[in-house]
């Protein structure tokens, strides 16, 4: 990895862990102490990340964090969603249902991608961005299941957990059932989800989790 | 600028605007040609940013933005935070009242930083971390008095616009006083406020929105 990294480039990502870990700044000769560089070339990073509202200068000199992290962080989110839409849709197609993508966000669940699917006259569907808390629903589970075990989870979490899906009926919408799967990240919590009126094809659970999985490798 | 910046990084950096704005990723093919380098230069590029946990590979080689990106973000607001705190300190001090900073979250106003003070036989305080909407206390309604004006707006907002601060009387706290100024800063919406039992100094608007002035000169 070494040989094939450019060194200027990976300084200056450098100067922003370091400037991530100091809550109040750098000055450029502090930066330059810690990156083990001239002074002269401190402030050539520094300049450089200022140019793309990564580092921001304060009064007194010192550098800190920049806002342009937070559109480009957003983003990485987005790139998830958009990711996993096909996988989504092809869910929806096998197992003729409604399915959805779930994201934790503090202590609820949040609807973040919905592909409708079922071909009865009645369709259930999720509602983009609907929240409701993780300790209830299928997909609130699921995302629980992710979790270690902890001793105020709620009923469910545990077999969730063994089984690798969790199943509610009528948790959310009386008349619904649900299936859904923890999806296997690093640095996201996320449930992929079924929804039906009553009942589910046999092999759903199986491809809700496979949906997960195939989530999770791409992420 | 041009001069004192480093081409590598900035190219570097480049590449994170331009894998934020393509939603499914970049080859680095792609990469190269928007960024107009060679294809071996590209591949450095991003082989760096993964290393740095900015950029992530798909299975097919497409570039996306990676998850180093979120704990990044998260920091720029933990440094403004550490920024803000000896000010709201100094408004405590000259006021001898509580002081905090409140920062807007979606429809809410959440407090962030609070400086307990006062020398009173009792003292009233925020609570970190609670959340009120917007449309209620003086701080959510600096905040909003922030923002170009609206039809929908509750009354109080436009007042506060015109005087430069908000103040409330037992809108959040039956028998607390709050006086509250929008921190001009760009990228956040924020507010400097000081609540009171009954009765706040004369000079404390004029104290709360020099500090919240000061805020926003260093953010």
């Amino acid at each position: 990895m070494v040989a094939t990294t450019l060194q200027t480039l990976d300084r200056g990502l450098a100067a922003l862990s370091l400037l991530a870990e100091a809550p109040a700044g750098l000055k450029p000769a502090e930066l330059a102490e810690r990156l083990e560089v001239h002074k002269a070339i401190a402030y050539r990073l520094l300049s450089t990340l200022e140019a793309h509202s990564l580092v921001r200068r304060l009064p007194d000199g010192r550098a800190v964090l920049g806002t342009g992290l937070i559109p480009l962080a957003s983003r990485v989110e987005k790139q998830r969603l958009a990711a996993a839409a096909p996988l989504l849709a092809t869910l929806s197609a096998v197992t003729r249902t409604t399915s959805c993508l779930v994201l934790a966000d503090g202590a609820n669940a949040v609807v973040a991608l919905v592909h409708e699917g079922g071909d009865g006259f009645l369709r259930v569907t999720y509602r983009l961005g609907v929240r409701h808390p993780l300790t209830r629903g299928a997909p609130g589970l699921a995302i629980l299941s992710g979790r270690p075990p902890s001793d105020d989870e709620p009923p469910g979490v545990q077999q969730a957990r063994e089984q690798g899906y969790a199943l509610t009926r009528g948790e959310l919408q009386p008349g619904a059932v649900g299936i859904a799967a923890p999806v296997p990240a690093e640095g996201i919590e996320a449930a992929v989800s079924v929804v039906a009126l009553q009942e589910l094809p046999p092999d759903a659970a199986q491809q809700v989790v496979s949906c997960a999985d195939a989530i999770g490798a791409l992420w």
